[in-house]
């Protein structure tokens, strides 16, 4: 009820703060007979890990991740599976007026004026280092999709006004900003290079695909597979905007044009991003989000403290200027937490 | 589980089908002590029913409304609040092809997969005709927002590739498309009568603003007010994406530019649209939804039967050639939902 | 989270006051494909009815159900399934000192210290007529277990001091107080009418049993099956405890003799009651309540009104001087809610 | 879904078996702005550990909570609250046929059935030693309750036979069986050795109270408040049955007796153990929960291997003759989470 907890059948639970002992998450819903590759997940964790390249944070954390329970001898065991990482860089300093101000863009003043309390310490829930988290069970989620035949690849389609001009899935992971054209990937570094000399940030655009997605999931009315993903995207702090398929540009097309016609062979277009009326149709699962650019800058701003009188403020510290290349993973994971759930949610469809 | 609820504490549970015997909705959750007005109610599903103008369905339905359960000498009582509308006019016909046919840009392929059975009879629970219980249940959750401060108003802002210039509040029903934009009106209803001459369809983006919500709606993490918005929004048939404030255009601003800044007398831009770090922060909550053109349209299609077999369909009947501005109450119910949701959560936020 | 839902996979709410304009249900997560049988759940309604014998309140309601969505062709579509009973018999009249006192052994009390609010006119959503509901929807269940393989069989074992001596299940339906014994039927009812004669009512225990459950229903930790048998029985008003297997009796065995044998051909003895560990094991599952007397009795008795002032009260109406034989089915109804839910839930326990 | 959470507004997730690294609990809904104090949470988890005293398990377990987050400067910030403890005497042995027989009366069987597959060290997630997590989000609940003037007490009625004849609450936990009769505590501690001796065990009755609970908890119709308590206590392992108030000896009284009359200064007696219609009228909760002897003996038994084949089985290892004395703080602990979710819940009762 309070947020920290997501999805149904595998149902996903949360903790931990930018600056306290550690981060971690519960698993319920696991099924049983899974062998378990945890190196698969560490490696999900260090695509999204801070430090990993000259585009993200200074911050050092390794993010290792340790099981705590749930698997016996490799073997996923059907009970919960806990997950904890140990924050080891989490450095004491002097906030200055960051401890009493409100920083623009900020979830700091909505915190502030729901619990009369917050953790001015790097954000403390707040923070996107909460999505470390998301990363470790959505690998989980992953590998239970790969067993189904089910892949998810996600790729920054756009940054700092930057369009990747094709998708070349193999190349995502071979350049710093995971974009899906390499050529353009110099012109994005470029636009994150020219914003962190301002003191300023920039946004993107993250575009991901779900394959083998078999028709039939998701469910009628609320619980649209397409409603169930925007849900799980848009909790990732910093997305704005997702749309499915041809998205805002269908609101311009004809019904002939935007419907996807059925052949024997399967459809002849993707419109539809692969659901429609909520359920998958077995087509390529696509949809885009859009990221804005990172709140944290260090250029002077606008903003009132505590006591309501108004201030400026400059937020130093270690952010990162684009938060696109790191949150593509975590685009992939919370994709992966819905897919799962209703791919569990669908055996019980039918007698 | 199965997606006929919504909610948390405003748990909103619907059922029907478009040609099944009526339609209904119960609500757990509606606080005691709110004298509820049924004409509010009513005229709200005024709002959405078919047959309303020129533009929409030919379908006849009153869709008048029966309360009951839950309300005593007109006060809620706190206990389950049910309501009910029984379908007057949903034709016997010969169903000619439709029953062995999957209509292009429908859910009955998915429905197919899913439970191996469909109700070709209007689409069954995937018709849009659901969406008149989530305007009864919205419709109450306005009443209880209003209590509260909170107003929800929803427009077209476009219309078959016609853009409104501007927004007054005050034209919108004014007008049988509901645009924000009366002179913006005729060229959109130009549009839908130009696709329907042609059989076919168009589509449109709709606006919705909530003032008067306070700062600290909405939780950490997963469940994130624009997240549950997106849920809510992307769970209304036709819905293909969502952007808040600024939304995708966010993706391509500086940080310097984006962030709000705050001021002792509010905010001076609303880029976030009211919403940062999935909180509340007291400006209007503002967001955007891009609604598809209708699927069912008579201009001839290429689909395949049952057996998997090419064939071509005209879907004929009494089809929306735009649902644009009969979706414009739905989203403003959706949205109520949430927030009144979200407004009971807060109640346990502190000691 | 108001309490009107139950279960999770096999979702039932419920709506309808005592004196309203009538009850239903919605249940989200009936399988697609079963054939339903709608005399069967009338002939369950009819086994909780009022007015069904000499032993029961004269209150008449034909309690006819009305299936308004969820089944198509006589099969149910995997869509959301609602039934309706309208109220007949909700006599209007004066309430005297009802209005504003409340009645000893009652909800009143409470309802009104919640909601500052209650409905007096014969306990509005307290009525133990919300029942009917629970029925309809636990004969729903009966169906889908009974294609499972699994039954339920629930009957009086106590009834005002009288026990019976034997359990005949054959027998139980053939004595208006539905007693296992029926040569202690004659007994039983004589106990009523001797209560009856002194403006009193009587209490008594129900047992139940269900048999082809297979081993493996029921979730670790907070949800194993006795829990959620507990919970949905306890949760029949009027139900002050549950004991499963030996129960209390169990307290004051040793492990040696309670602990019961497994061989290769089966359990030796069934003291755990079907459930170990809250896992079933294949055994029978066997539990029994008690059931208090009834509260309302036209016996004078003291008790206070709205205002806190001392006052009697003598509630006369049409009460059932002891309501065991009518609960039988309600415990049936919840026993079958709690086993289909375990068994969707089980078909996600493993990969 | 899977059963490791408890609780809608104040959610507890827990995870961790008998042999892994620890459990963890992470309790989602803790108001911001308490106090906690550590040393509580603690001092409840001593009076669960093993090791405690002469006749508890020999297994050594410090069972020392770490918090890992929702805690700053002391004070609960409204974010999900997490603690965990480290198993660190989980003695790696040889299990000999205990890897490959179902104990009797053990959930091994049941869990081999569900998932096929189960940890047979310790009995992984089935093991009592589960419940450290639940005392200890039950801690941070009663540290709450306190701040509402409500407080919970279980203590030892009733262990191998013998009964308690008074109820001194000040003497509970000056003795090792937690026995509200002192003078009692001795023969019980004798039956227990008794049974130790010859290779078995023995169970008891555990009666629990709560004070200050304000009349208007609990929800109508299937959140009765009393369900939602028997669904927390039977789900401690080896409770078998719980009776509220007169309980099943209610079964047997006429309803003049029953009813609990109500005064100006309030009820005069407590048949009803504090809830009537499933809401709490004032009065002090009371139930009594009985616990069935200890499964884990060294006497011989038969049962069966995995292969099906009847075989004799002895328990050894560190078992507790009797678990009743360490079931307390649990008891305590689970009634603690259903009153302080209730609490929460009625904040939205009302307009």
């Amino acid at each position: 009820m309070s947020g920290n907890t997501f999805g149904h059948l595998f149902r996903v639970t949360t903790f931990g703060e930018s600056h306290g002992p550690g981060l971690g998450v519960i698993i319920d819903g696991v099924p049983a007979g899974l062998r378990l590759d945890p190196e698969q997940i560490q490696h999900d964790l260090d695509r999204r890990r801070p430090g990993q390249s000259k585009v993200s944070t200074m911050r050092k954390e390794a993010d290792e991740v340790e099981i705590l329970s749930g698997v016996m001898d490799g073997v996923t065991t059907g009970t919960a599976l806990a997950m904890l990482i140990r924050n080891t860089d989490q450095r004491s300093r002097d906030y200055g007026n960051l401890a009493t101000c409100f920083r623009p863009g900020h979830a700091d003043y909505g915190y502030f004026k729901k619990y009369g309390i917050r953790d001015y310490r790097g954000g403390g829930r707040s923070s996107g280092r909460e999505t470390a988290m998301r990363v470790a069970a959505g690998s989980v989620a992953k590998q239970l999709l790969a067993h189904y035949g089910v892949t998810i690849q996600a790729y920054t389609l756009r940054l700092g006004g930057v369009d990747a001009a094709k998708v070349d899935l193999a190349a995502v992971e071979s350049n710093i900003v995971r974009s899906a054209d390499p050529d353009a990937a110099e012109a994005m570094i470029a636009a994150i290079r020219a914003a962190q000399a301002e003191m300023d940030s920039v946004g993107g655009i993250i575009e991901c695909r779900a394959d083998g997605v078999p028709a039939g999931l998701g469910e009628p009315v609320f619980d649209k597979l397409d409603a169930l993903i925007a849900h799980a995207v848009l909790s990732i702090g910093g997305i704005k905007g997702i749309e499915f398929g041809s998205g805002f540009a269908a609101a311009d097309l004809r019904g002939s044009v935007n419907n996807d016609p059925i052949t024997p062979d399967g459809f002849t277009s993707n419109h539809a991003g692969g659901i429609i009326g909520g359920i998958s149709n077995g087509n390529t699962i696509l949809f885009r989000a859009a990221m804005k650019p990172t709140s944290s800058i260090a250029k002077e701003q606008k903003t009132i403290d505590e006591a309501g009188s108004a201030v400026t403020i400059s937020v130093h510290g270690r952010h990162d200027p684009c938060l696109v290349p790191r949150a593509v993973p975590v685009v992939e994971a919370m994709t992966a937490l819905v897919l799962i759930d209703a791919l569990l949610q669908n055996r019980c469809a039918r007698l």
